[in-house]
């Protein structure tokens, strides 16, 4: 099942994709795309509801964060082997972990503006794993009884906010419209193998960013029982796991966005994104 | 103006201080003390209400976090340049900036549990500014415009998990109950200076902290304007501005909580926090 959220920002709207690629409109049928509608027993009803009958949403329509109502993004750091050298740091004995502010989270195809001050603003595409029940001090095998699904998200980073600035990491990860998040949540039925998914990131239509869940040093599994370890994950929290090779920063010279500049941005099986980067 | 939360743990009720220091239930005029309420205008709203209509909270009552809907918790490292030394390290050149989940916020007078596998909980008696409307790029003569009111915060947090544990301080910041919040959220017009107010925290009737708000590095004004700069502050969003000396881990020997402890803190103005330590 994919779902979304549809509309205007702010005033996003529950949707779920139909067999047809259609988007079909769940107002009424459920609050939003977030909370208890996220347990197994809320997407089990879902699941029950034929799309063809709902009302369908007009092509071209915004869409919005796949998921609403977000308690706290958590991202970690330097997940990928070949992404740490490149950033010339080594891989952590332990997941480095870090938030995002909730404020910067927004939808896959909105416009990401340079935050004023900014000179080094670079793209990490990432697989972003959405919790649909609370997790705390869970095992790895109860682990993914805990996760809804998947998205892509894009973990956009002002790397000099981010390490030149007195630390910590969440200073450059924040700023509104930092968190693309889409298109669709993408239920953990749907995806055999999380940790199997090719992933990619193009500036301009240059692939920057072609890689593979696979080469993960942390996978989901693990994760999820990790992070409840030191704090609760609740239904609709959202973990951004971490991202490969190919980064602006990483690059000899550097390269980093600028207005006008276009990312593209996908994971194998849970949709694209597309965001024009602007000045603010 | 002094705005409770009152009620059981996530179904607490929107409530207010009478002059005669009974709590008073604001159920069915505001859905929350949180979001919109918190703006001028909604707090000028509540200003207009005559406390002694209201219906009267039953003593003994639980009190919430003092703020609904938060959707983030802030806080600022090493402010306090006392605390910065017991703490071997540096005054920072700029605000060092962390989160704290969400999650980990509680009521003024809740058990904080000790974290499974921790051996170093501890407290930090903080001033906790609530935001009452959106701030982005806002100068220092603006910032206070922002600012619905503040109260006292217990930043609790695991030494190990935050230092030792391969990064990022959020790590030692985030277990649930690691995030008292209230009594009250005294409104900004009721602090005549946020900048003079004393604090103090005492474990087991012991002082252990006992600073002013007077001696941070970066005071509140700055603070919401430099941190508009990477990030938009949004209606219920929480800033903990740091701790003075005192905590267990600038000790010599150190001293960690353990299950049975009794934290006290306050701040004046604020009104105080009791909170038993407990095993989880």
């Amino acid at each position: 099942m994919k779902l979304v959220r549809h509309g205007e920002t702010g005033r996003e709207r529950p949707g779920m994709v139909a067999p047809d690629g259609t988007i079909r409109d769940l107002t009424g049928l459920v609050p939003d795309i977030g909370g208890a509608v996220l347990s197994d027993h809320g997407l089990a009803m879902l699941r029950a509801v034929d799309p063809s009958v709902l009302p369908q949403v007009p092509e071209g329509t915004r869409l919005g964060p796949c998921v609403g109502g977000i308690g706290k993004v958590i991202c970690i750091g330097l997940n990928f082997a070949d992404h740490a050298a490149e950033s010339g740091m080594q891989v952590p004995p332990e997941p480095i972990i870090f938030m995002k502010a909730t404020s910067a989270v927004c939808g896959p195809n909105d416009p990401v503006p340079i935050p004023r001050g900014s000179q080094k603003t670079d793209w990490e595409v990432e697989l972003a794993v959405v919790i649909g029940k609370r997790a705390k001090y869970v095992s790895e095998d109860e682990a993914m009884d805990h996760v809804a699904g998947y998205c892509v998200a894009n973990d956009v980073s002002e790397r000099a906010f981010q390490q030149e600035r007195s630390g910590q990491w969440t200073k450059g990860k924040s700023a509104d419209g930092f968190g693309p998040l889409g298109p669709w949540l993408v239920t953990r039925d749907e995806v055999a193998d999380p940790q199997a998914l090719g992933m990619w990131l193009k500036v301009n239509g240059d692939t920057m960013q072609d890689g593979s869940t696979q080469t993960m040093v942390y996978g989901v599994r693990y994760l999820v029982s990790y992070l409840s370890q030191f704090m609760s994950l609740q239904p609709g929290d959202v973990i951004s796991t971490g991202t490969p090779p190919g980064v602006g920063s990483g690059m000899k010279p550097q390269r980093f966005l600028k207005a006008g500049d276009v990312m593209e941005l996908g994971i194998e099986g849970l949709g694209s994104q597309r965001q024009e980067v602007v000045a603010d």
